[in-house]
């Protein structure tokens, strides 16, 4: 009994910070750890503060490795899930690292990694959002825009893993520039960055917004969901129209994927979304309903916001790491 | 012996024509029928002239009822295909018509009915330019642009039966006014109904063409893929700018497909690449690739014009009605 091995770690490596959740086979939570993710650090320094914080997270569940059956990674960018390699993650700054063999040699135990959006997809699929569900698109909106598919239960990557690009619809062609070189996409419409660009625009052309007032007194530089979240409290017209803008392309990119795809549920994902729920999801679909092809049929597509939050990553880590077992869904024990 | 039921009738109900083909089930052609859709009819003369038709191409292959294992329909508009019905056809002027058994009653044989282009994707999957990928988007362009996906090499119809319509991705929000109501699709931007509406305000504003000529000298009343055709070869001005921004919308739509499902391949079919081949592709293939998200990767797949062209809806259906017997890749025996 003592080497049974049915605990996993869910590991989510953001931009900012770096969780790591510790679970039984049934989901049952025993212990959480979080850190700020290193910056400007060369990989070896992150991976050895990704081991710490594991193993910080099994000390406090009082578990030890040997009773791990995997450790499983949700990474920004484009992974290479088979090899466990994180390609490129630009926010990381990282080309081609190993990261599941340098884990695993630091840990002992299995280590598995996947693109932190199908880990979240997976996570709301299982324990959140998508439960009841087959078919989903999930679209996740914050920095940018990062979308999974999850085909008849099961996570679809596409013939080359690269599926799931949904931030880089072209949906207003010759629109705003994009980060990825491109113009129109959604991301550059609807992201919560290119929302931050459209007020700052805004406030330039002169009109008045709350917006700066609330970065400074919550000591943000960046327009973050929680500043959004205050402007809206306090109906700041400029923050307003902006924010139904972006509800408005999100509305048209799901009836995009909807009216492709149709799915049985879409799930809205990311920061904002685990902030103001409906209040930003209600738009959106209203939207996506207009757009909808099958008018009658459609009306039964469940578009919905995100469920677990910034859990979605680490447990829908363990829920990929589990796959083999196959994908039951679940209800999350806390 | 005399009672082996191997031999299929592949249907195509088209809005212009009407044809049947028969084959074996090596897919050797044994006979082929055409005749016009009966125009402004009710149903019932429509499905009575759709089993004269049958039964005339099983007379010319001296073929008895009694040995058809399935006749096996594409038809135009939204289908329930469990049930053989044509929910809706606007271009037939049909709702709810319960075709399959209709024309079950009338031959005596089973009877499938599925989307006119999902057949066709099914004929370009197992017979023609989609050979040896099994995961693939199929654009067919013409009047407007339909959509079909094969996934793991089984046509992928969605929760509910409605995936597949590329047509009304919006690509170009608040651009002009589409068909189906919405602004901005696909359909509305590059279809051949576009591309003639295009051409026609151009001429309008003053522009030389000589695609009103063409259109007299051919008989037609709209722009045909000939007409077209014909306009490019006598390097028409107005016609090579028209096809060249229809080339762009459409290159860009692809893009927008393979950033979210990572197929293997890409089938652009219907008329205007059945007759124009490359011509008509090699421009949508080169924006498509520098829309592409993965850039690296992406290269890969392959965005080819259809091959079996006015053949993929009768053979693509009875694909699909072999389909039980697991859908093999193979040769089209002619």
């Amino acid at each position: 009994m003592a080497s049974r091995k049915n605990y996993y770690v869910g590991v989510d490596l953001g931009g900012t910070s770096l969780r790591a959740m510790v679970v039984d086979e049934k989901y049952r939570l025993l212990a959480s750890e979080k850190v700020r993710t290193p910056v400007g650090q060369k990989p070896r320094v992150t991976i050895a503060k990704m081991a710490e914080v594991i193993k910080a997270a099994l000390g406090s569940a009082a578990i030890r490795s040997g009773n791990v059956a995997a450790v499983s990674v949700g990474a920004p960018g484009t992974i290479n899930a088979r090899h466990g390699v994180v390609e490129q993650a630009p926010n990381l700054g990282w080309t081609n690292v190993p990261l599941a063999s340098e884990l695993r040699q630091r840990l002992g135990v299995p280590v598995r990694v996947d693109n932190d959006v199908n880990v979240g997809m997976m996570g709301e699929y299982a324990l959140g959002a998508g439960r009841g569900a087959k078919d989903l698109v999930g679209i996740f909106v914050g920095t940018g825009i990062g979308g999974a598919l999850i085909i008849n239960g099961k996570l679809f990557e596409g013939a080359c893993g690269g599926a799931g690009e949904i931030g880089h619809t072209v949906i207003l062609v010759n629109g705003p520039l994009c980060h990825c070189g491109h113009r129109g996409c959604a991301e550059a419409l609807a992201s919560r960055t290119a929302m931050e660009r459209d007020v700052r625009a805004a406030i330039q052309s002169g009109q008045k917004s709350l917006v700066p007032k609330i970065m400074r007194k919550k000591g943000h530089t960046r327009m973050t969901s929680s500043v959004i979240q205050s402007a809206l409290n306090k109906h700041d017209r400029v923050m307003e129209e902006v924010f139904k803008r972006a509800q408005y392309y999100l509305g048209i990119l799901v009836a995009n994927a909807v009216n492709l795809l149709d799915p049985e549920r879409v799930v809205i994902g990311g920061g904002i979304a685990a902030r103001l729920r409906d209040e930003f999801v209600a738009a959106i679909r209203e939207t996506a309903y207009e757009y909808f092809i099958h008018a009658g049929r459609a009306r039964a597509v469940k578009i919905l916001p995100g469920k677990l939050d910034d859990d979605a990553g680490p447990l829908g880590a363990v829920v990929l790491a589990r796959r083999g077992a196959g994908v039951e869904q679940g209800t999350l024990k806390k």
